[in-house]
């Protein structure tokens, strides 16, 4: 289904603005950051999943020549027991600073105990074996089922919720419980003709971006504090720094450098406040740079978890009742992403009787960040798989189930929300009519499966300020990190309001100090919401631009118009002017045109993709090999198609890799054993064919050009797809991810 | 005379925002700028004054290892005979161009006419001796009454006015003549009971900025120009070296780095298209500096100058007529301030019958640039010395002269411009209430005198765009080069506005991307201009702050009033908050709140001095002493007192330097002779007393807090208030600039 709107650069694919300088290596990241009396500083991670720290003694490093300074939790300010928002509601600040140094305990293997900088890298990682810890080493708990258990490891000593969600006088590792309820389920499992119910567990898997987490800080007397780093939202950086350490916002200023990916685990600070603390102790300015293992054994991951899903139906395909049971693993502090998983759930499909549980608990993991649709992927692969044996004991091609009881606008979400226009049963349409769906696929070990996924996306704030410039081209100054090509998209909504080319945009992501606040490019929400702010800066130039028409013809402004890039005169005056001409006019109507614009928008449109997908298992090895693979989506309009395209394409071959091969493996210890790529292997282009990614376009009613996020829904998908092809090649029913060559063999008894 | 109104934060001295950073040295200049990747550029430059550049042979440098590149001439783009404007009247890009280097021939010593980059400094250097130029050198001409004779050499073949100031068949070194004329000048002379006429001479004199001009240049293969630079304009270097090197505006981005002074000098591009070549040709950063020789060798002075007046006045002290010849030295390309020397010569005073006629004349010399109100000092001296003397024939007292004569609100300039309301009355008011008027000057030698000076002020264009913060503060961002304390003066203007102090004021002065046009530094614009701009962001903000606080409170806009700093409801409701307040409630009203403001106001106020100095002259020696110094000024409304104050001390004091000492000293071969700052004598604290500076306020009818600029008129008057007090100590009227201990005692007939 397509928006049948004409645009003029909207859906065209011009050259991404920053792609010269990215192709020829002369963009700037966190790493190549220079700047006079630069000291380097380095961070002391626990080398135990699990221990108290009874003591630290610097005294060793700090005298340790070429040593400048060496910091613990003990320097943080204190405010250690306020709770604090940063925007996604209430956390301990106490938590927040204990991750970013541990103070009383070591929660997993990696985390940062103490920081020293020093003149150059290797003394300070020749001092940081100078700096004598005294651990009280403690058994670790490393996965959900086993923390909930009462006999479990503690992590904390105030999380005082039961296994069965009830706030208790003992302590537990469960952070928290919560539920949603819909309708009458005991009534909706008796009208079922069929019901199926399994339990699912996932593994913990990285986010595997290139680039590891850098900072450099440098802290001035005037208690100017200036970070520039590699982060996913500059603006967050600045909020959590100012937390931790106890500054005004203003004080903080955060200088987004490029960005070698994030997906959610650029969000998050680790060594941001420690270069700040370095600084300040020794008044130079501090680089600090992690290394792949301390990326995979000190930063977030998406949790490990643990799903029961339990689905009814009518043997006409009619979901009659639907029950879910999620536990994540938040890892060492709470907050997993629990919360957005039963958001997600159930909400590809209107039913009448539903509940979910989310249970939020520590383990001794890095504490857990996001990672593309946090949270719904676990769930996915549990109500996804249920779905395709439902569909499989009443004879019903899955697809034709998806469509019958697909979400439409005006249902309501398990989790309350009404669904404004939304495009499931197009996206579900689409796979149907994709020669891919109709292709027969012969030849043993071989399967086809489908499923779907579900992503609410998000608005969140925005600014964005436009300059125009005598040529007839305008500057774009955002605050959104461009991640995916949205300095591309969010130009080409200003450039389409004003008449242009995408390439007279100059876009630029400026520092916090010189843009206004903006959320993180995250939560698929930066072509949707910054480029909704860059339409408005684009009107407010638009309204501008007709006064000075108006003023060069002498007329009045009601009657000047602006249409297909022209202003005319429209009381019988015969004038007109283009933007760039009236661009080159401005020093004689009145001086330099600026607009701004913001947004907060509630419209961000949830978006829909189902994904079709071929395997072939060898029934030797247990590999898997993905043979075809169609994703199609709901984008409600593709701003840059080729990158809408990029989004589907690179969350459905990271769904495969969380599919097939991804997990952090442990051994008895808490001691992850695959800390590198070499090891933790995410797929490459040599592991997978093209992914033919197909645009749907139903537009959101909620954004001027009816754009719907893009970026997270396509990783939902693929394990439950995959799962359901290789339950076709071989008549196994993989319930446990990674589904890799081993868990195959075991599966189809082979080992 | 005080301006009554009452405000919060303008009249106030808060510490300036980039205090701390300038003060520890942090603050980072054009020559700490580092990239990955460097390469240093050094300009080879012309030994002789007047040449006739037949070859120029690079060969043997391109081959010298290290060398990366070398250009000269040939290497700009075509259009050499376009003219161009630049936002100050049309110009010849030929001429641009042959002054950053040099193509048929040389013009000064010091002109660049060929560059190299190399891997480091030296490697350029020595590669410069490799270049192999083969000049015809021709005799010069370095003195405007020389280079207007008839059979003087000639520097260009295309400037045909003639010594009348008539266009000619014949080539001349005369680049234009002008004329301003007002009432009947026969007239207004046979009306004169007095009428005086000498003739006077001033001597080519530097800024004097400490930091010498500085550049790095990054050329990106697609076709984006970055400048990293020292300059008062920004988007002035954008100009320059888009017309220069032929490129859209828009591709050329300048990050202005802090300046170390400028006064006018850092406006004109030398190096900066060349390191831009640099780029181009070699694919890397390449920076090249100044030494302090190139500085006084190859960038523009202020002009050594001719003037002749006659002034025509009655018994009773009115002026009835004055006629005015100025011959401006425009270095070796047409453009000397002659026209603002123009403007300035009788604006003082409100004469009904007057007459200026201007010459530019080109020398040998480097081409002039700005310094500090251009022009206007050469023409002062002059006049403030003839009314001197008139005064001293018809026995009245020279301020008691100047308030007869002083021009007013209403009255006509000779230049066309009619007064709006000015404060020249007051300034010469309070010059004679300050206790230094009546002060007795007793001893030998010693004498006191007094002088007027006008500049008109300008406004052209700014922006400004306001990022507010949650904790009440804002990010104000400017394209103002802050030189004289004006992130101060131009915050304040916003603060006062939104009734929060100075502190809450985040100042960032950014780059030609990321704020809307903004002319130079300059021309005493800053304060008045890009704090109008300031002042029309911040009501942009205030009014969708009211927006907000409205949206709060469930009322109408209408219903919220701001005043002193908190919005309240006015329908009866008992709501209130402050600023402060209401911004930490942004995210609960819509979003971000960014206010944008543009201004090029036509209401810039002119200023006028009154200076009075007492000297002491050594008979012996020569050397005049300045014993003590007062310097009187309407300011219209001093935002930051104390950044005024500075203005007037720090112009006053370059005013006493170009008076008593500093000169180009030539030998016959046209080099200069004394091209460092041992041997051209900038006078220091050690040899002058405080300054102290009077400010008038009468307020500036045309900005809402009337501001009147006050960079440059305190540079006017000294060297005829010196002139005047040397004639009071010695008896002798000393015609000839700088007044340095040889010409003194020249004129004592000492030698």
């Amino acid at each position: 289904m397509a928006d049948k709107k004409e645009y003029k650069v909207i859906g065209t694919r011009p050259i991404r603005h920053d792609g010269v300088d990215k192709v020829t290596g002369r963009a700037l990241y966190g790493a190549d950051f220079q700047i006079v009396g630069l000291l380097h500083g380095r961070m002391l991670r626990s080398p135990h999943a699990h221990a108290r720290i009874k003591s630290i003694d610097t005294s060793r490093a700090e005298a340790y020549p070429g040593v400048k300074a060496v910091v613990t939790a003990k320097d943080f300010p204190g405010a250690g027991d306020a709770i604090v928002d940063l925007g996604e509601g209430a956390v301990s600040l106490k938590h927040l600073q204990d991750n970013v140094l541990a103070s009383n305990k070591a929660l997993y293997k990696g985390h940062q105990v103490a920081a020293v900088a020093a003149i150059d890298p290797h003394t300070a990682e020749e001092a940081l074996e100078l700096i004598d810890v005294d651990y009280e080493v403690l058994p670790p708990v490393i996965n959900v089922r086993n923390a909930m258990k009462e006999d479990a490891p503690l992590l904390h000593e105030d999380l005082r919720t039961d296994e069965m969600g009830e706030k208790s006088e003992k302590p537990s590792n469960i952070a928290s419980h919560f539920q949603h309820k819909k309708g009458d389920l005991d009534k909706g499992f008796a009208e079922a003709d069929v019901v199926i119910e399994h339990e699912f567990t996932t593994a913990t898997v990285h986010q595997g971006y290139i680039e590891p987490h850098n900072a450099t800080a440098l802290y001035n007397p005037d208690g100017q504090l200036t970070i520039w780093c590699s982060t996913q939202g500059a603006f967050t950086v600045r909020a959590q720094v100012s937390e931790i350490l106890q500054m005004p916002v203003s004080k903080v200023k955060v200088v987004p450098m490029e960005i070698g990916g994030g997906f959610g685990g650029k969000i998050q600070v680790y060594i941001k406040p420690v270069a700040a603390m370095l600084s300040m102790k020794t008044g130079k300015p501090v680089k600090v740079l992690m290394s792949r293992a301390d990326v995979f054994e000190g930063t977030g991951p998406t949790p490990g978890s643990y799903v029961r899903v339990k689905i009814g139906a009518t043997k006409e395909g009619r979901i009659t009742a639907a029950e879910g049971y999620l536990a994540y693993e938040a890892g060492a502090y709470p907050g997993s992403p629990v919360g957005a998983g039963a958001m997600c759930i159930w909400s590809c499909y209107n039913i009448e009787n539903a509940l979910v549980d989310g249970y939020d608990v520590v383990v001794n993991k890095p504490k857990t960040s996001a990672y593309r649709a946090p949270g719904a992927t676990n769930a996915a692969f549990a109500v996804e798989t249920v779905i395709d044996e439902i569909c499989e004991k009443i004879g019903m091609d899955p697809l034709e189930f998806r469509i019958l009881n697909s979400a439409k606008e005006g249902d309501t979400r398990v989790d309350g929300p009404v669904f404004p226009r939304i495009g499931f049963a197009e996206t579900v349409e689409a796979a149907k009519e994709h020669p891919h769906y109709s292709t027969s696929l012969d030849g043993k070990y071989r399967g086809r499966g489908v499923a779907s996924g579900f992503w609410p996306n998000f608005g969140m704030k925005s600014s964005v300020a436009i300059n125009v410039t005598s040529d007839g081209t305008i500057n774009l100054v955002e605050g959104s990190t461009d991640i995916g090509g949205t300095r591309a998209s969010i130009a080409m909504q200003a450039a389409e309001v004003l008449g242009i080319s995408a390439e007279s945009v100059t876009p630029i992501v400026a520092d916090t100090n010189s843009v206004g606040y903006t959320d993180v490019t995250g939560g698929s929400r930066t072509t949707f919401a910054t480029g909704y702010a860059a339409y408005e800066a684009a009107q407010d130039v638009k309204r501008q631009m007709i006064e000075r028409a108006a003023k060069l013809w002498e007329v009045d402004e009601s009657e000047v118009e602006f249409a297909d890039g022209v202003f005319r005169c429209t009381n019988g005056k015969e004038e007109e002017i283009d933007f760039k001409g009236l661009a080159g006019q401005l020093d004689e109507t009145g001086g330099p045109v600026v607009g701004r614009g913001t947004a907060d928008p509630t419209g961000a449109g949830p978006s829909i993709g189902t994904h079709v997908v071929d395997v072939e298992v060898d029934p030797e090895t247990g590999k898997v090999q993905i043979l075809r693979y169609t994703a199609t989506q709901d984008a409600g309009k593709a701003i840059h198609p080729s990158y809408v395209e990029g989004q589907i394409q690179g969350g459905a071959v990271q769904g495969i890799g969380w599919a097939l091969n991804e997990e952090y493996i442990y051994n008895e210890k808490g001691e992850m054993t695959n800390a590198s790529f070499l090891d933790y292997r995410i797929p490459t282009c040599l592991d997978l064919p093209m992914i033919d990614a197909v645009i749907v376009e139903v537009p959101n009613p909620g954004h001027p050009y009816g754009v719907r996020g893009v970026g997270e829904t396509p990783i939902v998908a693929p394990p439950a797809a995959i799962a359901n092809a290789i339950y076709r090649a071989i008549g196994v029913r993989m319930r446990e991810l990674p589904m890799s060559p081993g868990r195959i063999l075991k599966a189809t008894g082979k080992i």
